[in-house]
């Protein structure tokens, strides 16, 4: 059994030169799936760049508000949890450098008919904006499509 | 290199028979490792299952109140992660069954003379006490040591 | 034009007397609607009253996971406004009564191609437990099915 | 009987063709009330724009700082629920387009001894920064004059 | 000139001998002020308490919900500051020891035409409920009476 | 006894006559300290005045990350409380003039084998762009170091 969180974890900390192969695995058990990197002190960088992904590699509809509304809010889930609650980068004098991903399908292998769903994971560094001053962080959010 | 935090998560989310081998591997390069479960509606529950185990496998000083704070700040910052910032379980008519992992060491392999930190991770299901009812969630809290 | 939040909210707030018209004519236009009560200092009994009258009453389908979870966070997004952003009612020496409205249907009558979406409204009281030392508050979710 | 939160919420969602008539009804059992339209990327303009109306139409005194400071946090609880909590627009890559409502006066006609309450009610669409891709929202903070 | 938030903090921190010295100074230049210990895994139990004592000493009046409404936030803000914006004590695995102030009068002893205010200070230690596990906390909520 | 929390509060407070009177009885049993001033409407001028004045008069090392990571976690749980949990300052249309203070020392005068931590203690004026218009409010945070 596969799950789409799990999916999308283990996908975002491969090392890039296994992602074709993670990618074709996954594609034949029911999952689509995006990669893409951004580092920023501008939040709403993150938004764009995870957005402009998904709809370019089709992930999402673009015509279709409900797949953006689905997919904003897992971002936003995902960006809740690599901030821990307190919001906000550079106001805060904090910078990230992220890789994300995005995958769409099942929640798991096994669960089919309950429709499709979005995973967004962030992971990467947060700290100053000072050379190795930072640590890592991850976010996913889940959502219905 | 390797890093506390993928080195936590991955340890999370290996499928237990591999644990020894991760377990081996990351000992070699600098870190102490635990894994346990825990399930419930109760917060303070997760707290206590992450605390009680490590300080049973002696990852954090029993007798430092230092070494207990760094790890429930490491601890509630995963914590808010899985909840995506709005803090509450069986309060808010949701329960989870995760799996925790801590890590202690270094940084990175590359950053010893930064000393040791902890890493949290905490990854499981999220969701109605209703079985089937819940997807995936992950939460990752770093602080030093 | 009608819209589902200004449906939710004129029905939460309608006198009794006018219910059955305002029903009748927003199911008329593609809503379908339901209305209850819920008193108590316990967060998870107003999760737990809007949950089981929207199943009950078919706004919901009871066995999909994502009809559930897009109602669980679209009543988040609700109580998450009635308290303001500081979760908690009765371990904060607060109660609440309230009058819910779950809504199903279009986003507008005129964006009918954009599927199904819920609205929850939460309005009524919040204030000590003591008779009349109370005040109003209203929250909406909205959320794709 | 007739309250000061159901007046800013029924007054702020009225088509502007009953604008007076509610207005008259209102201030004959003692509610003042004004009503405006701010959109924007910039949450400080939303401020900005419900305390600029509420001082030039005599709804707060200007001279005195304890009114603006009870406008001020009947703002925020506001603007916090059309957030639902996660605190920000343009930074996180929304905006919104709200009829704002400011009412004075007693929290219901039959608590005069109680003396002067303040009702903000923001009310509109959020969304992404492209036309109709966005949905309904609502907050409305009371506080003691 | 003196200051309500001032005069709140110094008479929190002062040694109990001096308690009454400090009193009689505040209230010539026109503060009430009052000073009580609460120990609590239980948050509701730290807003009973304020409120019981400030009801007690006639520093808010008991029949009007205003003056209640007005400490129950300047409590609550103080009570958000203890816990540094995540918002649990027991269900956190936590507990504190506060010692709480409130006094009533004018914002600064110069600007007694802008009326009364309150002044909320919680202070004291938050931690592990282990002895010795814990360090200080303090928060302070201002609001016009 | 003296407590880290307690010196800093205290030191905060004082007018600067007494400053140096303080710092030396401090600095006899065993805490190091700063302090300074900043306004501002934008919330990273005070994560950077608080860190620049830290790191130059030593009390933090710049060359060791887990040092600058402590100071900004203490520094941002300060701020958390001025904010009481709504962060925001110039983008909620409000500025803030504060005092800051870092000590640096154990948690008490008898908890000397703990080793070190840091307190952070912000406090001053928040309140509308307006002369006047503001009261006070005070933040502190604690970490290990």
């Amino acid at each position: 059994m596969t799950s789409i969180g799990k999916t999308a974890i283990l996908y975002t900390l491969a090392a890039s030169a296994s992602d074709e192969e993670i990618r074709a695995q996954a594609m034949e058990t029911g999952y689509s799936l995006i990669k893409g990197k951004v580092g920023s002190m501008s939040t709403e960088k993150i938004f764009a760049a995870v957005e402009t992904a998904a709809q370019r590699e089709g992930l999402i509809r673009k015509d279709f508000y409900r797949d953006t509304h689905s997919l904003y809010h897992a971002t936003l889930d995902a960006y809740v949890s690599i901030c821990r609650g307190q919001l906000g980068l550079g106001n805060m004098l904090r910078t990230v450098g992220l890789i994300f991903t995005v995958v769409r399908g099942p929640r798991t292998t096994e669960q089919l008919e309950d429709g499709e769903w979005l995973a967004v994971v962030l992971y990467g560094m947060i700290g100053a904006p000072v050379k190795g001053y930072e640590h890592e962080t991850i976010g996913m959010g889940l959502n219905h499509l």
